[in-house]
């Protein structure tokens, strides 16, 4: 992380978290919403749809910060080459970042949201920007988002991301891939946040936009999303640190 | 844009282009035709064809003219590098290219055109060429246009494409990958044309063919993935500038 | 095509064109056949299935021949190229790799096609083997064909499979996800041979095999999945030498 | 497979299988288990999440290990290098490995597990951990998995994983897509172990865990996915010896 200036991972970390965001929040909203092409696509569009996501918004960072564009990555590559004065400088970038995203995708989808309150009965919106838990359960759920977030990490440190970009971006690539994955393999249970600004960015965006008959932003469960991942990225990057 | 001569630019753009679109329009036929063997695939399967289709015309393309095939992508390299000589070229070439590859799909696709034609409610053909709003609200759907071709051309900027093919060819890899992701998670409300030519050629090409029971060609729609795109493209090259 | 031995062009395209048939025609299988675990899976699968067949055949039998598989691709490179004397070679390999290929994948399904002929109204199993079109139509499917093996053949040979793999490997890649493409928007009206070995081979291992209720091998179309292909792949090269 | 130290090769394939087996089985019970966001997601996801499982898994461990992550790439390594003294650590860190992935994945899916339990008639749980196949037929069983594991050691050989990684990591992902291509084409008769770790492993832990109404373990049928990859291993290497 010491190779990049303060400014330019702040812009970086931006612009990349609110890429990530606008694809990942949007394929929700395109599988989810009513009056949406692609309603109904299910799980593998929301998988391919967040991997992808990662590919636009990894590699469009990456040249001004690496292209964390999430704390969890950063707090493992922090905890893997002992080097921690950048990472405020990070989070800032990826929870503005994440916000903004959300906005860019509420506007992208403003008319799928109008219909959406128009009908009888307008379904919650929150999922179109947050993760909800199949069945709430604080102890299964904080678990779950820990070792899915480890399945991240742990790859991500070998193929060597806090190295910089190989020449051809393959190794985007390989970590977009590897979200999909993580989303089809790991996502059942919680919807896989696996990184707090990606959550909670959009939750309080949810919380802001007037969105009509938008439902509850659900506060009560919006620290496991955080805490899970920051926990699961330390936990990783210390295997990867004992094992390598 | 500079090093391809004005010859290979028009050719590589037309062939490039046609190619994209064979696929891209040819994809949507295979969905949603009677008599079609893809039929029912879904929105999965369209934003594969239409990302593959970038990986096949800009691969052609790409020792000609650098495979642009979108003058989206033209308008936001000229942006950014402030050459403009050659654009001329390569819109030419790349209308001329989104024409015929619909008139190749059209051929392709013959026997279930004219299966469509037979049935006794036959359905608006005008999906198989050109995108179609889910809900029709001019400001609304430019604004979704004018964000989907940000999240084309700032990325593709940054993976390089502006620079040359890499040897390996995994810059037009990722292209088509952020394509396919746009189309997952961007192309719900307007249907993604993220692209001028993609949509007015084919527009074009259904105003002509001798296709029995076609419906509209909806002109009144027609400039929004025009103009949207443009827009898109030249804000996404600004940012681009701005940032990096 | 002149570096490579004949003894290494027979085994490799036996080898390559075996393994692509086995995952082909396998795939087919495994949404079609009842009591498959992928009974359903539907356009998407199969598209991706063929895409992988190509990948893993070529790669396996680069090495060795260039990993043609397929008489288009053979045709194509000789137009291009002018190198006609090893083409006979190729073709063997690839007739007889298809066959073998096709009586694997029986023998791994045996007990799906024996599921199917014991049901009281047994399927007819062909499209197991070879392509059936959507609407029988002798021109049309012609021209389907030469179109979708032009899309396989033009950026093929732009792609630079006639000079050899590259270290990485990665233009086999894009080779694979070429095919997918053309199985994602061209395959609906014949369900895309775009390689006679590919469908003559299992057309004669249909014939062949003691298969209960297995129905006709439809020898009537058997000569457009030939001669389609073979056209587009000339055509293709045509275009290619005229363009670049 | 000299090249690397006994503690080396024993701790990243307890890693990489454990990561692999974490993806593959999980992917199974996100399409499978009640309160699942991804219930229904079907065969492509399967597919897709065992294939990025191998390009989690085989790239964390390919530096301390190369990478074989499965028993029958092991003993086709050794057939066809003639390098058989560190198979036996090979094979441990790989059963440990996968019994350890699925443990982990019950714990991540340990709500959908109880939803399962409570249900008036729960379904058997085996499919979440280990193959069953569709029609239950030992000798053919034991054929589809001897071919399905020939498709994917011969090729595996063939892209050169036994020489070690590329800089890139592509022949890795390579290999990611050949298994999914299997998981399509050739997993509809026994859902294709290909691996004996992948299957024994997660069958003592199914055996030992305290899931509520798991049902058999089925004992009877678990000689067939441990014998089947191991013959087609090694076959796969005969073959490659006796072609390359």
């Amino acid at each position: 992380m010491e190779q990049f200036s303060n400014g330019d991972i702040f812009v970086g970390e931006i612009i990349g978290t609110a890429i990530l965001v606008l694809f990942g929040v949007g394929v929700v909203a395109a599988v989810n919403l009513p009056h949406s092409k692609a309603k109904g696509a299910g799980w593998v569009a929301v998988s391919f749809g967040w991997g992808f996501g990662v590919l636009a918004g990894a590699y469009t960072a990456a040249p001004l910060s690496g292209g964390h564009i999430n704390p969890a990555v950063t707090f493992g590559i922090a905890v893997e080459s002992g080097e921690w004065s950048k990472v405020p400088v990070y989070l800032c970038g990826q929870f503005i970042g994440a916000f903004l995203g959300a906005v860019l995708t509420w506007a992208a989808y403003y008319s799928q949201f109008a219909a959406n309150a128009d009908r009888e009965h307008a379904q919650p919106t929150l999922v179109n920007f947050s993760t909800i838990p199949a069945v709430r359960n604080p102890a299964a759920n904080l678990i779950t988002e820990i070792i899915a977030t480890i399945a991240l990490v742990l790859p991500l440190l070998a193929f060597g991301l806090d190295t910089g970009l190989g020449e051809s971006g393959t190794q985007i690539l390989m970590v977009a891939l590897l979200v999909t994955g993580i989303g089809l393999s790991l996502g059942g249970p919680t919807g896989y946040a696996i990184n707090p600004a990606r959550d909670l960015g959009p939750r309080i965006a949810h919380a802001i936009l007037p969105i009509p008959n938008k439902g509850t932003s659900d506060w009560g469960y919006s620290w496991i999303p955080v805490a899970g991942p920051v926990i699961g990225g330390i936990i990783g990057a210390g295997v990867y640190n004992a094992a390598f």
